[in-house]
């Protein structure tokens, strides 16, 4: 039965700060630090191991995956960083603290771009200071301006069948550690979640969600694994 | 031109301890954590930039390239995990202290197995404590019970020209984290060092060496980066 544990990045300094991140490369907090060893030392304690593992191109996600590994004994196993697998890109919305935004745009505003499936934030303006389709991290590839989950959606997808959905076929057993959106991605395909129900779904930092999967990938059973 | 750069791991455990590790999983100290996150700043500073990174499948020498990175905030970059940058393997020598060593087997039968180009250390005994032929992260190679220099350079060297050094043709620049004598099988192949000469040579720990090489990675300039 192919094995698939999602974690979402331990908590970031604008998870703290409560501000918009999207692809700004937001670095772990002390407590996100704590977080992602936890889940390390959870997932050992709890009998998982992994083949594969998968991540964004941002830290975050990255820093977590190494440190729950540095826990497991897996530091040796093959990681593999793809951007589609980064958070949402929030536009226009990154860099703001979510409380100045709703006064700024009205809350209610603020709660369409953070809960709509398919209406994107405004889109960033060219040369921001949180404009990165000029990093080297992303050469070749069509940065987006913003994204609703619709969007990161539509290129978490291909991602998912073409790389990782062939390994867990193969027999492999897989980690992904990325972020809320691109999680909700995977958990809505996994799960058949609809695109109402799926902006209201919280996936928590640093916990483990284990996906029990049949052979063809329809997922059997989801829990967090600090519940059983 | 193409840029190579080369780092053995930060101070490991039984560096410290003056112990034979070899293939054996030994983590890095406070004082390796340090040096690791020490090369990174510095390579940073000096304006040293990588497309891809190479390391072994042992704690030490992954940990130490993370730290670098992460220093480097190029956490997102490539890396590669190969058996074949491990370290050599020191047969039934690895977990003794070297005093201890001499003191059973007399300095001068010691100072032939670690100075010696060709002749191999006492193999590993089958079932031994330090025996990983049936470590999961080594399933499909044959590990090897006991390795000489050339016998570690015999395996560095095919990976070398099949993976990393078409790498540098293409024009990317080159980070590899290793050890002692994986690196030294690197340094004796790029600068033309002797049989006799290449035992002698010792590769500091978390100092970063760069190359400077011509089109067809004949070396043109080695130096310590922090001598420049």
């Amino acid at each position: 039965m192919p094995t698939l544990v999602l974690i979402r990045h331990g908590q970031s300094a604008w998870n703290l700060e409560n501000r918009f991140t999207g692809w700004w490369d937001v670095d772990v907090t002390e407590k996100g630090v704590e977080e992602a060893r936890a889940a390390g030392r959870l997932m050992a304690d709890k009998g998982l191991d992994f083949d594969r593992c998968y991540t964004s191109l941002q830290t975050r996600a990255i820093k977590t995956l190494n440190l729950a590994l540095e826990e497991m004994g897996r530091l040796w196993l093959p990681v593999e960083k793809d951007w589609r697998l980064n958070e949402r890109h929030y536009g226009g919305l990154t860099g703001l603290n979510k409380a100045e935004t709703a006064e700024k745009h009205g809350e209610e505003q603020v709660k369409i771009w953070r809960r709509s499936f398919d209406t994107p934030p405004p889109a960033m303006e060219a040369g921001s200071a949180f404009d990165l389709s000029a990093d080297r991290r992303y050469a070749g590839i069509d940065v987006p301006m913003t994204e609703s989950l619709k969007d990161t959606i539509a290129r978490v997808l291909p991602y998912w069948n073409s790389v990782i959905a062939p390994d867990l076929k193969a027999g492999k057993r897989v980690l992904i550690s990325a972020h809320g959106n691109s999680l909700r991605a995977l958990v809505k395909h996994l799960s058949g979640i609809s695109d109402d129900e799926i902006t209201g779904l919280e996936i928590p930092t640093g916990q483990p969600i284990v996906y029990e999967l049949a052979d063809d990938l329809t997922a059997t059973d989801r829990y967090y694994l600090s519940e059983r």
